[in-house]
């Protein structure tokens, strides 16, 4: 097993920096999540001795018993390299480094970050950190410093999420777990002083747990750009890598030099790398969830661009239309025939008022037949590679037996088809009659286009590389 | 009084088209809204006669009583122009079709529109629609046929919404809804026959419960173009108004003409005519939501377009650059002189893991007492315009009373501040903290500099006009 393997499945662990005072402190939250929560033999340690959750606290690691695979280090800073040395000498294969104070705050910390490299480098410790918030394994590791009540932890899943910034890997982390979305792994890498992002990458390349990897870059160190497109070049034709880019701005430039000290490389270039080795980049917060949700559902491919479009509003529509044309994705006109043929299956009170143009606006009278019978034509067209269902529950007619039944009609065809309903409480059943029947569903306009679009940009990847 | 006046505030109303056999017809739902709800005397009208919810129908408008203020149209849009011709000899003043089957449908239905318009004219109606969803006044007039548990109704606020479509208009309330943000008027133009969206406009600048105008627009007929942005203009002085363009894109256009048959103007064109004549533009739902809510605050204003930035997070302050600087904000950077004075004032124990650049990273051990103290000084500098809170509540040592703490802070100084705090039902109070104070919060990152945004461009155009 490498050092990641055993960092992230261990059967032992050490935490460093427990207070036996203070409850609430970072190094006791961790010590509670891993002891009784995730079940894992687990060693507090602080100089003092004494007990916390009524076990015994070790005066040093080097006390503790063996066999640990991974301490976690909680300490302030001076004290980190001297720890990592105990855990080589204890032959622990690998460290997590929660303190801060590193080459983040500037020339002082960086001579103390050089010294925790070259101390894990001679006991080959693999290290994750410093100044990072942990990782987290849902159902089996959980190395957050931060408790429950404040950060939720979202449900098992098949995303893996890697960080460069820890408060934006916890808003990810609140944003699926109010979302049920899933995820196999969150990743904060911090200063990534030895362990990189790379590296994770390789890792969930391979694992078959993940399905979606996701990594959140400020910037780069040298070379590190290279390997990093290289190792996501090798993991994308088998799964997606979406990768949002953070600091291109000039001000952001700034902030993130004081953030992780990370350079922040040209973004014209990452952009035209990211793309080129199959890399999925989404600009923004918004962009990434749609990308990370979509592809959980490993949905079905799209070999061109054209999507037909079905709503009860001529509003959404045309938000739609102008969403999708940002995109590039097109909306082909329906033929006269084919336009015919979908009025003829409407319900008759209705078709007067329907339009079939492409957006179809079924109008705020229709009802799930209208819905089912219509896609179903729309799906069979030549000339339509997509389906996109704007479904605005506001309409009467259509019920909450909607997503069951328009599933049905789409299991008929070789097409992925991608939904709209608002993201509201009472319209959480029919959200559900979509996703439990394999269709993923956007919380917006928006995201719904987004999603598509994600599947078109990688369904262009694989057809360039001859795997579609 | 003008027909609109009477139409937005009537003293009896009558509902043409209810069903004595559907209780949940559109007539219905409009029907026992304006009765029970509104507590508006209403006369449900149906050829067929009987009684509905115990209330005599009367076979014919002409039947029912005198000095009814408005008429509600709901019946198939054949029937409407010998309706409307009812209400002439009844001397109804104003009238809401919500049925469609007008120009919408092509040219059949647009002989039709043709026709009740001027039906309308002979008789000085005021009509608003048809293919509309009705008018929402809060607490007093709602005539939307979508019933409550299908469509939310917001709180009354101060924000005015007018809108070319319905689904884009019962999306908005539920979010403002879903948000806590009140609403004066929801309006649905439909077709805008006759009474069109620079008709709304004019009453809400005229109307002192309104602070905020907000538009929703595919396009405009005939110089409708160059009378909404004079309206506009002689609004926005006093008034903030905020305008949404659907239908910019080429399929959007499409879509646009199967919707409500609005022409959509150049898009460059008419961007350039908005900000001339002060109206702020959103170009997505995002920042529409965003410029509402914080004008609904009345905000003080940004004298230029310098921000500073406070964070617990280095990530987040790093997304906040990179958006700031696609909007034109600067962050600029703080002269060591006064960097030294923030550390001053940082707890001890902190100071040293903190940074105090723009966006100043006050890391997640910060406490309320450090977010008071260091923005004290940074609305001090002359060189800071507004500041920008990014408020990470998952940092233990901010507690529920940041929102007041941070409000008695900004009190003391006339510049605007802008927070942002994850929007998540643990930090509920946290949020509500802060806007009962009167400071607005925003969402995500993006929509707390959305937020700046839209002040820096009012701002900018009071300056041009001398009012600031």
């Amino acid at each position: 097993m490498s050092g990641l393997e055993k960092m992230l499945s261990p059967k032992a662990t050490a935490v460093v920096g427990v207070s036996t005072s203070n409850p609430f402190s970072p190094g006791n939250v961790i010590f509670r999540k891993l002891c009784f929560e995730n079940g894992i033999p687990t060693f507090p340690i602080n100089p003092k001795g004494g007990t916390v959750e009524g076990q015994k606290v070790y005066k040093s690691i080097l006390e503790a018993p063996d066999d640990i695979d991974l301490a976690v280090i909680s300490v302030p800073s001076k004290y980190v390299p001297g720890i990592l040395e105990q855990c080589g000498s204890k032959k622990i294969p690998s460290a997590i480094v929660v303190s801060g104070g590193f080459s983040e705050i500037g020339p002082a910390g960086a001579g103390l970050q050089k010294e925790i490299i070259d101390v894990a480098k001679k006991h080959k410790i693999t290290m994750v950190g410093p100044n990072c918030i942990g990782v987290f394994v849902p159902d089996k590791l959980d190395t957050f410093f931060l408790p429950s009540e404040r950060v939720a932890r979202p449900l098992r899943g098949n995303v893996a999420i890697i960080s460069q910034s820890g408060g934006w890997l916890v808003e990810r982390l609140e944003e699926f777990a109010s979302r049920d979305l899933g995820i196999a792994a969150a990743i904060s890498i911090g200063n990534s002083a030895q362990t990189n992002v790379t590296d994770f990458i390789k890792h969930f390349g391979k694992d078959k747990n993940v399905r979606v990897i996701l990594a959140y870059i400020e910037g780069f160190g040298p070379n590190e750009g290279r390997e990093f497109v290289e190792a996501c070049a090798e993991v994308a034709p088998r799964k997606p890598v979406i990768v949002l880019k953070g600091g291109d701005s000039e001000a952001g430039h700034r902030a993130t030099q004081s953030h992780t000290s990370a350079l922040a490389g040209n973004s014209v270039i990452a952009a035209a790398a990211f793309k080129q080795y199959g890399i999925i980049q989404a600009v923004d917060e918004d962009e990434t969830m749609a990308y990370a949700k979509v592809f959980s559902f490993n949905p079905r491919l799209m070999k061109g661009s054209r999507v037909g479009v079905m709503t009860v509003s001529g509003g959404h529509g045309v938000i739609a239309s102008d969403e999708a044309s940002f995109y590039g994705l097109e909306f082909p006109s329906f033929s006269n025939e084919d336009q015919e043929a979908m009025r003829e299956v409407m319900t008759p009170a209705y078709r007067g008022i329907a339009s079939f143009r492409n957006p179809i606006d079924l109008t705020g009278s229709a009802a799930d037949v209208d819905y089912e019978q219509v896609l179903r034509i729309m799906l069979g067209l030549d000339y339509i590679d997509s389906a996109l269902l704007l479904l605005l529950p506001y309409a009467p007619g259509i019920s909450l037996q909607i997503g069951a039944r328009v599933a049905n009609v789409t299991k008929q065809f070789n097409k992925c088809v991608v939904a709209y309903v608002p993201y509201l409480d009472k319209y959480e059943v029919i959200l559900r009659g979509f996703e439990l029947n394999g269709i993923p569903v956007g919380d917006t306009i928006e995201e719904a286009v987004q999603m598509l679009n994600g599947i078109r940009v990688r369904s262009k990847f694989l057809q360039q590389i001859g795997k579609l």
